[in-house]
């Protein structure tokens, strides 16, 4: 499948280097086309992988991983341009957060709205499904660095798309589909984006960010 | 142990039922001395259970579980008097929910503040340990409903204060140490308190409210 990468942090490649040893092309979108991060890396991650424009990408990818920063993530969706996302489905794993404050950082959106909502509304011709924006990347792309059952969440408004990417993330990163929650429409990005001040606090406790969420769910309460 | 629980709804009846049944003795504190649910509740929970004013319990308990709406917390303890919280140890439950715009809540302090913290500015005599407030009450008492190990969070500035309460969360309810979370001082209860949203959604996509959270640690990644 034609997959597009924006961002090329660390996420960016993580997801773009995982996405072409699965045997997709990708292509890696920044600012400029010749971006020496996308360069290198599409030298480093072998025969489908390629590297362009945030609009080379988004008219290139079938599906496009949105890896930016979550504070720039409307910028750089405006840069990719309505038209080349338009019936697109866009996998967003950004998280809003603002650490210009220092440490703990905040979220520029949360409560009664989430960055999923604010793409949402921006670009209404692209299914937005948020997901894996609760994990660290290594774990994103390869789940068994965890052993055992974990979770991650599926937030979008098209049944469709969800399962697209539902088949993607199992196929590609080898994530057991009972393991991916659908949480519901778009607005339920709300409570993913929350989560990401008790993980910054859980990395911190633990010493590590290879951990995750499992969800597990118990009998019926006894009387109580 | 004396031990006070403000609040006569669920989870205050839950909690000092087992707190009863624990062998402890218990005053159940609400708005009036009289409050038929708070009597109601001191009848059949037995011997060592009682009932009072928010002072009353306040003066009663060493140890006091906050389990009013988090909408009232902060009126109810001014209810409960400075003076009779003072170098006590409050286990604050509650969340800041507001159902007033219907479903899905907000929060009526998140992100850069949280509830637990807003307790504490105003009663800097009361060693106040934010925990429990990430699951349904009948799993609170009775983790065994969850098959398995699962996570609560602890969030407090006082290290004695955050011992007794792992102590007691262990023998009166069964809590294992090592699935109690001790995230850092009460900043870290906007971590907690933010889970909410998620939390409502997973009891929607779930159906049911006997679920919990597991924090599962991997291994260090291999390259990624």
């Amino acid at each position: 499948m034609k997959l597009a990468v924006l961002g090329t942090g660390m996420v960016g490649n993580t997801i773009g280097t995982k996405l072409a040893q699965a045997g997709h092309d990708v292509m890696m979108g920044s600012r400029t086309s010749d971006n020496p991060k996308a360069v290198a890396w599409a030298e480093s991650a072998g025969g489908g992988a390629s590297h362009g424009t945030f609009a080379d990408a988004a008219a290139f990818g079938e599906i496009i991983f949105n890896c930016t920063s979550g504070l720039a993530t409307l910028q750089v969706l405006e840069l990719a341009g309505a038209g080349n996302l338009a019936g697109k489905i866009l996998i967003d794993i950004s998280n809003p957060l603002d650490f210009s404050n220092g440490f703990p950082p905040t979220l520029s959106v949360c409560n009664d709205d989430s960055l999923g909502e604010q793409i949402q509304r921006a670009f209404p011709d692209l299914n937005v499904v948020k997901t894996l924006n609760t994990l660290t990347c290594a774990i994103m792309v390869n789940p068994g660095l965890v052993a055992g059952d974990h979770t991650i969440f599926m937030s979008g408004n098209d049944a469709g798309a969800k399962t697209r990417v539902r088949d993607l993330l199992h196929e590609a990163f080898g994530w057991k589909p009972e393991n991916i929650i659908d949480l519901g429409d778009i607005t339920t990005a709300r409570g993913t984006e929350m989560l990401l001040p008790i993980w910054l606090r859980l990395m911190g406790t633990l010493g590590t960010p290879n951990f995750n969420f499992n969800i597990v769910v118990g009998a019926a309460p006894q009387g109580a």
